[in-house]
């Protein structure tokens, strides 16, 4: 269960208000690597959390934390609009900060929500459900939220190099230091998992010795024209799950060219495509019902 | 550039077709975790890949081998629907295996495509662009592309323990073994970019003073009711990435309870919303033009 | 700022597991009439609101109540797929629970969960942003809330009607009693705005004298044969809103046939639909640059 | 069955082509608020109807009306777009006009349309049918269409003062005073079906007396700092559906903390989640097949 | 403008109401080659259709019929779910009728629309407005309705096959016949504009000239391994527009290898991107601001 | 199986570096007329060919060309990104080029992707995998394919006419001839097939005998004012296929108005539309459960 005060996390003051750094900001709250999609990630992963009960409990607690994140980035969202208007007059376009706002805003901003966030990211997308991965398998899940919290600090960084606005530069500044914190939290449960060589491969209780042994640890190149320089830590020693040793092989196929014959009648496709086949002669096909 | 021979990159054989099974394996296809979403990840990685030539090589071989693999399962959900009729009559009721088929197939599996693969998951739900992840942060990349093959290794295990199938289970296997080293392989990348120590925080460009010091390394707890149990690794000692220590804390407000004023008149919210703004008397209002 | 105990709202118990009713109770997580929509619906509406204080307070109170509710059903979906296994093998077409499971169930509950909730609906669509209402007009938002409340209880009602379980139809009650008690809370919002003839012609801060007269409280018809039945409260008397009287009309066009004339060659459309040009005869066409 | 006459229902002039302002009108064609939106919201209901005709027949009727008013903003898109050419030469930097063109237009509107309107909103969003809504229940879906008029006439009035354009101007009052009148027209039906009394709790069929009677009127509050502020008409007095009292409570939960239990082998979660369940010991989870 | 009368344009008669086959009509109404979409298609191409006037006119009076076509799926769809009900209680188990309802049906037409029809396809997926193409050239826009009627006849016919319901088969025989008309109709402008010869290469209104003389009629094989079997009409001879002559080449690349360099500092990608480029040494990477 | 070289089809230079014409670009790789779609669906197409070797054969050659056309544009959307920034800052205004690129630029460009392309189109919307047409039909899917080529190359011409920049024309003019060949190599499929007359109506192998034959070459006129404008080769004469002769006629009606009597109980509809149902009295409605 879930509970609140009303206040922010962390202030937030814009200076100058800024439209089009709105629309920059939605990507932060309803992106792929956005803020709604780490807060519904926790909470499902920890809704459906099996095993360990602290895991789930974290989980509960940092997506609880990312809820008041997108709180202070929508909060940041309708102070950037303050002073934006649907205003496409003839004298418009003489003024470069209407012409900035029309031409590099978001037009729902104003359209669609008066000047206010909204579920979308900064192209207008909207947030989807498919963005949040819950996959029932712990070690799995911290990849996933490692990788969101780095697209997301990568995001925040350059959010952080758009701006000259002190109040976004020091709101951006805490959310790139949580981002730090998260990244090292979900890896300190990598970590605690057994580390790379415990965790992988992923899952590890699958029997390994079920998976095809002549392909477990093989660089397949597909490379076909002199030497390919893809080379490096993965093509040559031991593994790093420590269960093989690396080997670079040109890629050759091991299955041969597929046959899936003639189409069967009640899919109804041409006539040419059945003809070859002698039980479906063109007065039987003719004849269907 | 790329070019093709038409053979398989490992035999697919079905002894028995069966469309359910057609329908799950689109979640290998078309699904978030699947292989074309791997396929164009790691193109496009490639595509943009600034910096060391050997990162976007390797990438452009395995984003060429993810290709065959969708093939594969392209193949295998085509011979899992030969048969496949799309009879709803009295007769089928009578027969257990239609009903099978018309219960939980893919209706599209006959209606649109004629027996064939789609570029869908296994609920029927298109593949989406925004699955493919290019930060053009090589570190930030090698965490989506772990999480990409440890997702899709679970999802081929499951498909793996889903069938009898002896070809089906040879595929499968042939698969998991793929992702075992493709999971080997972006984790090699990380460890020769300087592992956890070195990549840490992503991304390691930016400059870390500018983060807020005093958030960078606090688990933050909004737990309210009693003692918190999230605690392990990650709420004490050094951090993961060897540059702050761990500190465990409550959740508190920095911030204090936002208050966006009154609307703007042209945003045209109601009446009431704008009262208390003397500026914005209803007689005001209503001479808008 | 948001906090959590950990604890559930109300009670789940589920007597026995029904992965069919998963799926069916994912509506209500990621649907259009779900608990996604509402709690982000009225958190995005509170993160923008202008105006009176009291409402944006409300709404944040709503938001985070919903947040609880999506907790209650994601644990639900969890508890109704403890024992779904992922089995297709022979044994199964004898198992008529099994051949259930398989026929109706959603196959990502196992392929991609693990067994637990995802953010999508009872067809596997994802949640989308779209669905997130909040247009800065307080009296639009209200009808837009007692929408989602009355979709939400129909679902809910359905949802009851579906299962024999006691523990699913307990957690059931009591969600249907909290969109009653919603319903009525976005309605006394409402009264408190000056109920139906206040609010009404919403946005009722645009100046109406400027809406064009002669259109404002016709019911218009465009039925063409023989008399309408669509006559009701809705086609003469006072209108609702107090500001106008009902009319019954049929349609008739007050604008003519459009003509929007020859295409311009740099939209490179076929020849023949420029050629009535003169100005753009065929040899001027072929020396475009 | 449909007709038509290929004339508009209004007069649609453009004085001056404006490709910036065809964008923002796309948000009235394909986005949520728009009227692809309400056309085929009126017809679904209208084909999904039981019960008393005369509210098929009308919605029917006005399902009509709205098929031609998509017809009037396409045409306004097109006229918009007259003379927008897709030049990104040299000279344009000099060029406001064709900067404003290139920087505010919607691309797809040159490459993909050749100067004409498309199903998508005004950030080039694809129209979705998940927008619409058709639940089987009257009053359900009266609240749907109540609340579709109203963020119609908000963006309606919205675009009105965004131009200066007479035509433009004229077209839209046009529209205003359309969505006065069918936000009237829905309110009609619910008074005919009884009036806030006797529509609520929607569904009105479900048997109020199976609802869990603790939590239907009650007012929770999951504010923790202090007192609320979220008091108003819904926290005391009498119920707006008179069938209860309104109380303000705490939030408190009713449950306990959920317990999942171990991951069962099925779904491959990481061996450390399934370590606690002695039925489970590694050498047996090796040993799966 | 549009005007109805309310009467179906075919007869829909259902026997046997049957759930399953509901759900199966969806596509028809909903997926990508479904009414919604042709519907949509001829409209918006007739919206914005410059040049002769009756290809605008023609492409209306199609698009109105498609109308009436939606509509007679979307009666065949609610008379399939009369007697269907929302019931999974233990009984259940026991009806095979039942079974089949719950097991193949769409939970939604139970939970969401009341027994109705939606807008969506088959899976469930809703309808895109991405889906209806109207390219502002007319032959591109004919053989985009040719392939939408060749696709929905397929799909017509295949639900004729899938049902033993004389009322369905009737229906769909109608819509069958319809789709041959429309495809001859698609065809007949194609012929009127030119045919084959004067249509392509699509649009015929961009001087050839300016195209690349060198690859404009030349097969190219990416095939690798030995003789290529993929000739025919296609590989020798004249081309089919009677501009060129067919060759049959084999890929060779023409551009080398692409270089992007390294990252911009601005783009925060990882310092081991950078490092090669001596203008970016790590302290002046670390003093960004 | 698929391999590579890492070298381009064709050259891709840019002289100047252009952010707007980057996000156009995006149009041609993820557009539902853009590489990303053909290259899929040529590929699905194969996989699931069945019929004549030869075709399939053909078809995943030139899928694989495709291939190299996303390369290509990747390659050219990320050279017109380099030097783009993220800067809003004050002096940003002055500067009319930062200024284009802030108002005209995809901001994910360099948000999300850090100067690379992204599988989305030029609005940011993601590529779907409902672009994918493979329909089983030889026929229909060439037809498909011929109107992609078509919507390709007018998409091509376009982007063509935008820009100066000598590389980019070059390669845009060799992109331009592959889709010329391509229409002619879906064109001489559908000759070998048998032509117009031998491929309609598409399916052929549906015995034509059942379809309606009343109105399966009748142009049918749902125009209500004076006399239809819509007439010319469609309307009169031997059909296109050979198979009929085109009749004009008015539209009429053919069925009644659709009854669907009164809502089931199951569904939660109001009593007001249950209520004229005799076997359905309210008191009865009380007592469901």
């Amino acid at each position: 269960m879930f509970y609140h005060d009303g206040k922010l996390q962390f202030d937030v003051k814009v200076d100058k208000p800024n439209p089009q750094f709105a629309k920059m900001l939605q990507q932060a709250i309803g992106g792929i690597e956005g803020e709604m999609k780490v807060c519904m990630q926790y909470m499902f992963q920890a809704w459906g959390a099996r095993g360990p009960e602290k895991y789930r409990d974290m989980l509960l607690e940092t997506g609880t934390e990312e809820m008041a994140h997108i709180e202070l980035l929508a909060t940041a969202v309708a102070l950037n609009l303050e002073g934006a208007t649907n205003d496409l007059k003839d004298e418009v376009a003489k003024d470069p900060f209407m012409e900035q706002i029309m031409g590099g805003a978001n037009p729902r901003h104003i359209l669609s929500s008066g000047m206010s966030a909204m579920a979308v990211d900064s192209s207008g997308v909207p947030f989807s459900g498919a963005y949040v991965v819950a996959t029932g398998n712990l070690a799995a899940d911290m990849y996933a939220n490692v990788t969101a919290e780095s697209a997301g600090r990568i995001l925040a960084t350059r959010l952080w190099k758009s701006t000259d606005d002190k109040g976004m530069k020091d709101m951006l500044a805490f959310l790139i230091a949580r981002d730090t914190m998260h990244q090292n939290q979900w890896l300190a449960v990598l970590e605690e998992l057994g580390g790379v060589k415990g965790n992988h491969p992923i899952p590890n209780s699958f029997p390994q010795a079920e998976e095809n042994p002549d392909f477990n640890y093989n660089f397949i190149s597909t490379h076909i024209d002199g030497e390919s320089k893809a080379k490096g830590r993965w093509s040559e020693g031991q593994s790093i799950d420590g269960k093989g040793s690396f080997t670079f092989e040109k890629a050759k196929p091991l299955g041969k060219k597929p046959n899936l014959g003639k189409p069967h009648p009640d899919g109804f496709a041409q006539k040419e495509q059945m003809k070859a086949n002698p039980s479906m002669a063109e007065d039987t096909i003719n004849k269907l019902k």
